[in-house]
């Protein structure tokens, strides 16, 4: 039986969020396994996300409103001190590391090697032999060297991605899940307090995924046979986090 | 000591045969290991190249001329028959596979969970879950059915891939490496044959990779350090293989 997660943020700030956290686990794998040139796609999409739009600025800002919030929390009665403590320290660790880094990824475009791969790299079958022999080069190269070098391109993403773990892992947090079911493969619900994260729960088994839309306020969820894909007009069981 | 083989082509139909021959290479290792997603790059850029120009005719053509070559070498004295009967049943049977063959590709363009895949996958980081929750199901599945499905994919370009292959193996073999140094980095060369494939087989522990330019009669090769990524001005010694 697996179970299966599946997110679907209901505004902008939150898919960013998540594609990002997306790309950094990626990247992780790629550190833990051989993914030969395979590692480089999602370096270059972070690269590429990066110059588009400068995350820090928001971040930042998001950080603050937690550390805020969580600062009131401590003198709250029943409240966990030591959890709170906890993410409070992370939270302004993380602050303080993006506070003073550069731009993320800035230092990967002065990497000849990486610029001369990444101009190719969107082209179909372009990792070819003939286009890129610095990259055959490179593959050839034992695994930990590889590893190392590979861990050092990524860190340049480090203080961005951390928090964003951070805060996204809070966010998840702030709701536990419940059972509904979708009568006729749908589902929809409302909410009065502003929403960032709808979470579907629920086992692969019952042959369907969800598609989810809304906004922060009011949101649906189709569920989709995957063998027809087409609606399903079953009543479907699942576990739904609504997370603000 | 690795030995290292860069391939350069010096004409058009050389260059596609090589591009396809890596993509059908990338796909057998996605179908050897599981890569999760990553088996969808090499897929979907054979679909490109395969949309973008119909390469049969070509391929046919080819196989067509490589037959009635070996056909004449049959009667030749002091040939080794056995090896040109191999060749000659190989073409001719990836001739008859060609010839009654669809367009390679154009069943997967009705599959409706790749096409939506493909629709995504060239955008930065565009395999999460929420833009993908089909993706993030089929991940899901057990590694051997994906396999299966993935060899149905596939097979779609068998028909194309294998005479490349083939036609690549026989251009390969029209010569054998010779000694060679590159003074001061640099190596030039002529032929009075029609040269399609240059070939440089080098140790890595020198360095250096070869980038080679030219054309059918005439060719350059520039030997570059790596970690420098400038040109070598010392003496490489490799082996070179000029094929027709």
């Amino acid at each position: 039986m697996t179970q299966l997660v599946y997110e679907q943020p209901l505004n902008e700030k939150t898919r960013s969020y998540l594609r990002l956290e997306y790309l950094e686990q990626q990247l992780l794998l790629n550190l833990e396994q051989d993914h030969q040139h395979r590692c480089f796609y999602p370096l270059f999409s972070l690269c590429e996300l990066a110059e588009r739009c400068d995350y820090r600025g928001e971040v930042l800002k998001d950080l603050d409103k937690q550390i805020k919030l969580l600062e009131n929390w401590q003198n709250l009665p029943h409240i966990n001190q030591q959890q709170v403590d906890k993410y409070l320290n992370k939270l302004m660790l993380a602050r303080e590391l993006l506070g003073s880094s550069d731009r993320p990824g800035s230092q990967l475009k002065q990497d000849r090697f990486l610029a001369a791969l990444r101009q190719r790299f969107n082209m179909p079958g372009a990792c070819c032999n003939f286009d890129l022999p610095q990259l055959h080069y490179w593959l050839a190269k034992p695994w930990d060297i590889r590893q190392q070098e590979y861990s050092q391109w990524i860190a340049s993403f480090r203080a961005l991605l951390s928090p964003i773990r951070l805060l996204l892992q809070l966010t998840r947090l702030t709701t536990e899940y419940s059972d509904a079911v979708a009568k006729a493969g749908f589902y929809q619900g409302n909410s009065k307090q502003s929403l960032s994260l709808i979470r579907v729960q629920i086992e692969s088994q019952q042959g369907c995924y969800p598609t989810i839309s809304g906004h922060k306020n009011r949101y649906a969820i189709h569920f989709v046979q995957f063998d027809q894909q087409k609606h399903s007009d079953k009543a479907i069981e699942f576990k739904l986090a609504t997370c603000t």
